[in-house]
């Protein structure tokens, strides 16, 4: 069975990671569904943030990485599946993802999102926060996957 | 009585109507009052947004629609009432609507908050979810109300 | 018209009482009713739950005290009404009041819930509270109506 | 692949039957597993509980029902599966869900929890609910299958 | 200066531990508090508490064990402080932290509640899983300090 | 002992006055760490902000204010200490707030977080209802110190 992961990735994370491997244990197929853009400035963009999680998920077996523009449903529709999976972190994000998964259902009738709760040293982590250690030049190592922190310190040295 | 139903309505959806006929069933008179802005952006003009809580409400006796920009506490002593009312949906919510009560206490010292509870099919509707739909070109329709629906498809086919 | 406030008011509170007040402007009456018990051991038997909830509301018109053991909708509907009460406090409450107010919207379908938020000073006094020091032989003054903390010490020492 | 549903059923609800429907679309087998006792005083015994579950998902191909009384952790190695499904409500359940998470986790280190969000009309019922209305002899026809409500209904003529 | 540290501790673990260690980096003299019984069944007695409490804290310097059975304000008077510290771990305890919190200030004016964070591997463990695991004869030796497991196994023996 | 009470005080408020008041009384130095800014437009600059709260601590011996533009962690060390200190208002402020704590320990391994709670009149109070009053022209007397009240509307007026 075939799940997506849809997301804005930016960027992808530790606890992203987490996540897609556990999916990856139910579902043979995971599409890493990065959205355009939830905000209207992302830290890095649409191009970047695919590149990033297609970087981190190189070795994981069964993950493809794609961008979308369109309504997640119609995106889940066209990819010929029902099923979205989600991290679950704390409890503002349960709350959103209940309103988020409530309104999907009510666009799509068999809609299904499952949740996936990441282990204890990942579920902390947020790209907020990878954002806020990044825009102080902290050190974000212990955050994300060591191939997205070279690539970042790559494009942040070409800007 | 008269009671006063705050907000943005940015634009007015199923779960704001389900709260306007549940307070129009306690008090003689609700005043929608729609707020200027609270976010920078709203995706419609005050004078967008009013129109569409006037179709909206057309047909429930009792109900008024105006515009504010002024503080709360002073636009619902003008009205000549201390009731407002707020519709309850999730946890964030609820804690958002508590410091704002508290905070509005603070400045009128007999202002009251009357909370309804939307029906469990209209809980988890928001306008952020139909602007959301809406920027992806999807179906709003089980989300609004279909005069609404009307005028924001005309709406954008004037842009 | 007339709404229910139910509870186990296990004893009656300041908190209590300010919603109370808060429900009679808005409604003619306010039926305070006293459920025989959601636990298995209150504090106070029923008897003395409703004494004490009457000696607390003996000064504010319009209200009466009723001890009930049915279900909730069917003592709403035998009332003549479908409007009940509720104070909000802390988010577990109000996930709870959710929780019990939609299961009541299935069991009586026009069942109105309106939430009363208390004052700020008694926002978290609590029946558990109360109980909890008065176990400790401490002062509740703060927490209960006068009369209510003289009743309780002549129950306390008629023991 | 094989999942356990773990939990208590005092007594299975619609809400339970939804997250088991769903689990199914993603799992070969849903093991439900029926917990000796959580709290103290069941409303219904053990063996009740699985009669109870089994007559509620006769009719839902891949599922079997047992009961267990030892450690989760052990129960699910023994079953020859790491996966452990959860049905998920409201906060305090999400809270409550995260807090056992983590302990199974580390009792056992490949544990896996994934959660389920039954649909809006089944996700505020609750045993504790179904249990409430039957002390007060009010109707569960709404919350539980039709099989579920029959039987209980002859084990109360029956007591 | 000096802070009470009270609770339960029906048995005491790695968490507390970990917020006592935390206290003791910002005051000289912590006293663990242990209460005679919030619930009325602790699975340990007040005299076990207190001596899995002193085993547990034998080798931490400035650190206290003592039982009450009074209110917490007035034990905390007697004690001649007036700071309370409390570990924080999930949403529910906040809520109740600060309905304690607030209840307690009403009671003595300078009262003063602080917080401290466990570290992440400590944040889920609770007293409440200790004991489930120990109901099910499961192995607590990640959860509790070596010297409180032994001493528990011998306690157990001894039955 | 010294500690760092960090965050964007846009602008300070008596929430804040009183969360440095508490941490007073524990430590003998409290350092005002100004951010230069979390998000993208303060309603008053960085140098009106450390002036504001130098005004508003004026009176309150051992606190020290200073502006800080880099990593938080950074910042702490290069202060000569470990310990922050936060306070708690609501439920999304004490997730939020775990996940920063969390996160900032995993950039400094002995950073320690204590957090305070402000009394009960001056726990709804913060600096977005205090800017959200001022943009409406509306009394923010009771909710900020009068000398900041003062400062702010001499800025006001010199605009």
């Amino acid at each position: 069975m075939k799940c997506i992961y849809p997301g804005t990735f930016d960027p992808i994370t530790n606890g992203h990671i987490d996540v897609i491997k556990r999916a990856r244990r139910v579902f043979d197929k995971v599409v890493v569904a990065v959205a355009k853009s939830d905000s209207k400035n992302p830290a890095f963009s649409l191009k970047e943030r695919i590149e990033l999680a297609k970087i981190a998920t190189m070795s994981i077996e069964g993950v493809e990485v794609l961008g979308f523009d369109n309504l997640l449903v119609d995106f889940v529709r066209a990819q010929g599946t029902n099923v979205v999976v989600r991290g679950l972190r704390a409890v503002s994000d349960f709350e959103y993802e209940l309103q988020i998964g409530y309104a999907n259902a009510r666009l799509m009738e068999d809609f299904e999102t499952i949740y996936f709760m990441p282990s204890l040293q990942n579920a902390f982590i947020s790209s907020s926060i990878v954002r806020s250690v990044l825009s102080h030049d902290g050190d974000i190592s212990s955050l994300v996957p060591s191939s997205v922190n070279e690539m970042i310190q790559k494009l942040r040295n070409a800007q």
